[in-house]
């Protein structure tokens, strides 16, 4: 098929999908799981294969996928996402009559997906677009990542083979193939209506801007990650150094540092910073080398990491290693607030584990840097109850700057849940209104839609009188089920 | 004040309003209303002397515009708007404990509005988006409509003089003058964080790509117009044809047919074309000439009008009149559907009292008319009960062009209310996600945040254990207050 049939194909199917009952959506998200479930073991094998990410690391995403799916399932199923809101007609009113208006989310129509090459299943082909999407009823056109070819073609039989068991037409997924240019052109079909992507920074802005100069513009949420800061305080930092640090080196280092979520950057008291860097280094020396996901990505990581070396604002904790085929290492260095905030090349992610640690003498310095910060999928604060009082000047500053704040813990495992934002200010995504991880991922696929004076045996059974399907909806204002 | 000061006093204003108890925020809402109803007759005087509107209009468009401020402090002092979310933390879940997890939405920060030449009232300075920016908790810096300057400034006094009352600081409302690059140079400026704008395709979409243009890019919500087609059909249309037929001119001729929502498309079967045209040719006699908002307006009235004119695919129902000075005068045209099928220029809004009856020989020549229709904020229906079921497909298709979907009476007259959607597919605004009116306006300036373990002293009350605001809360993923 050419892309035109593809599209096509997509948009008759969603002709159809959206109006599908709920149930039978949810169905077929569920069959999704469980069709990936049966085909765990070949999944994991071709995953790990062309990742270089563990065993473990996978079969564990494979699960989030697949729970992510039931998620949908079950959102979709309970069906009060759709926001549904009656305002009743009043006849009798002066000096017009008021009209009946009913009002609900629908699906935006065929949608474009990019997977990352970081989460070869959880943000990729079955992953959290693709099951948003679905979930709100819009068809998907997914463009495999290159990096791992023969799992996303594998997973998209999968979803394929869902749909058609489920009495589906085809073109509510379609797997295509290709590099940039195929991108860009998915993008700038006529029929695509809204683009789910998640990768760099470069190649998320371009397909923004090629969304928006169409003849019709569509939204592109692109999540284009992140150097997630910690911001350290000297009372607690001080009676929980070596746990701190250890925390922190296991997640810069998780997955390679490969993580959207990655505390690229800490900032810590200099009373503390000697003390902090050593149990830093430390722990860091306890983790072994590991090959990054692909050849490309090792060689991006070692001449950002080269680059730094040449400044001499940076002092080295863990001093990059030379390039070796088959393993990655951490390196870690600190840099003076001051040497920090004159110059934004410091706070450029570095997609690897490399952790930047700042050192500040005073947290009043902590206001200019979070003016200058860019915007972030989240930003860490670990300080004592007493500490986080006396900061709440910069904890409401922070705020304006991520999408995520927390307080303890970190950044990386990002929560599957109803509460979770998973998406910043730019240039973290092009889109802070939403968020790619969570129940409200299923909203960024779909806009509302005002019904007036509609017949009752026309209305979308969201909007009966008799609340067929038990939903929670605004009636007059009144929030009822 | 340079553009500068006047962005950092909106910033500086932001960090303190944001954090303002909800029922402040409300009483802020309130008082504006008050100042301005407490002014009624100096502004009615001005800006039915600055729109050529008539007194009783522009006394109706205040109610408007001092009920939707009312709305919205309603809505804030209710609370329930911000989506509070909570997921608790589960620290027995195995292999990794659960973090405790909170979202609400929180404000974008300072925003940009450009008023209505159509509205001096409800769309202009502390219309619709000014109150729904102000609500979300964003200053707003307002640039007011040349078309009514001394209107402009006034209210924007007004809201001013509210602000010094409740003791918030000068910069929660800037009102500015200038033209086009005043306009440009406000959507440019960094700390701008979002732009509300109600007007022409031309000067939407330019401050749309602007926007788009800079380093960060913000959300534009334009609201461009749109020609509202109304299909109607055979059954009911007979059975209806003159009071339809005055309901149509009545609501095309509404205040000199300047509204977004004007009817100036209707579809009409062609066994009851020449009786329709002569009930519209009678209803329209009755309508005496009015001047327009302003000469420019009434320039382009006419030109459009004068081009159309040339088209000798068109047969007119009721001639363009010679201009004017004073008085501009409604003009319908009619044309087969083939024709109006082959050239887009057909469906391009001629902003004033100009309607286009389309006439089509069977109903399976819409479905080719709904596809090449372009995105709309309403379409309307008018069938009896049978053929309106006979029409599923139809309508299945009409709903992916427009924001509200009528099944009686006219588009004109927009209700503001908590169902309403007054926003539609590109280009009739450049973002379907969102509404100008009515209660969830008040989201297009929000963005959600989640808070990862926050000490509970810090939580805000729409967040806390207690529900002290008492919102519907979504815990657990169950509603409940």
């Amino acid at each position: 098929m050419n892309l035109d049939q593809i599209f096509e194909s997509a948009q008759e199917a969603f002709l159809s999908f959206k109006n599908l009952p709920p149930a039978k959506k949810a169905d077929f998200l569920d069959l999704i799981a469980e069709t990936l479930e049966e085909n765990r073991s070949a999944i994991v094998l071709m995953a790990t294969k062309e990742s270089n990410l563990p065993d473990g690391r996978i079969n564990g995403e494979l699960g989030r996928t697949t729970s992510q799916l039931k998620l949908f399932a079950n959102i979709v199923r309970e069906g009060s996402w759709v926001e549904a809101t009656i305002d009743p007609a009043d006849p009798e009113r002066t000096p017009l009559p008021k009209a009946d208006i009913r009002r609900m989310l629908v699906p935006l129509g065929p949608v474009v997906v990019f997977g990352a090459s970081n989460f070869p299943l959880a943000f990729s082909t079955a992953g959290g677009d693709t099951a948003s999407a679905l979930a709100a009823g819009c068809p998907v056109i997914y463009k495999g990542h290159p990096a791992h070819p023969d799992t996303s073609k594998f997973v998209g039989q999968c979803i394929s083979q869902a749909a058609q068991k489920s009495g589906l037409p085809s073109g509510v997924f379609t797997h295509v193939e290709g590099g940039v240019k195929m991108g860009q052109d998915l993008v700038k079909h006529p029929l695509a209506k809204a683009v789910g992507f998640t990768g760099s920074f470069h190649a998320g802005k371009s397909l923004f801007n090629i969304a928006n100069d169409r003849e019709e513009p569509i939204p592109v949420y692109a999540e284009m990650g992140s150097v997630n800061p910690i911001f350290a305080f000297a009372g607690r930092l001080e009676s929980e150094l070596v746990p701190l640090a250890e925390n922190y080196v296991a997640s810069l280092t998780l997955g390679v540092g490969q993580f959207c979520t990655n505390p690229g950057l800490i900032f810590v008291p200099s009373s503390l910073a000697d003390g902090f860097a050593n149990a830093v280094s430390t722990s860091v020396d306890k983790v072994s080398g590991a090959p990054m996901l692909h050849g490309g990505i090792a060689e991006a990581y070692d001449k950002s990491v080269n680059e730094l070396e040449l400044r001499s604002e940076l002092n080295w904790i863990k001093s990059p290693q030379a390039k070796s085929e088959l393993e990655t290492h951490p390196a870690i260095a600190r840099i003076s607030v001051k040497d920090w905030l004159s110059d934004d090349v410091f706070q450029e992610e570095v997609f690897g584990a490399f952790g930047l640690m700042v050192v500040y003498d005073d947290s009043s310095e902590l206001n200019a840097v979070s003016l200058k910060l860019k915007g972030q999928l989240t930003i860490s604060l670990w300080g004592d109850g007493g500490e986080l009082k006396a900061e709440q000047e910069l904890i409401s500053l922070l705020q304006e700057k991520c999408g995520r704040l927390l307080f303890t813990g970190v950044p990386t495992g990002v929560e599957v849940g109803y509460a979770m934002q998973h998406g910043g200010p730019f240039p973290s995504t092009t889109d802070s209104r939403s968020t790619s991880v969570g129940a409200n991922a299923i909203k960024r696929f779909a806009r509302p839609i005002a019904f007036q004076d509609m017949p009752s045996a026309l209305l979308p059974k969201e909007l009966q009188d008799e609340n067929p399907l038990g939903l929670m909806r605004q009636v007059n204002g009144e929030w009822k089920k």
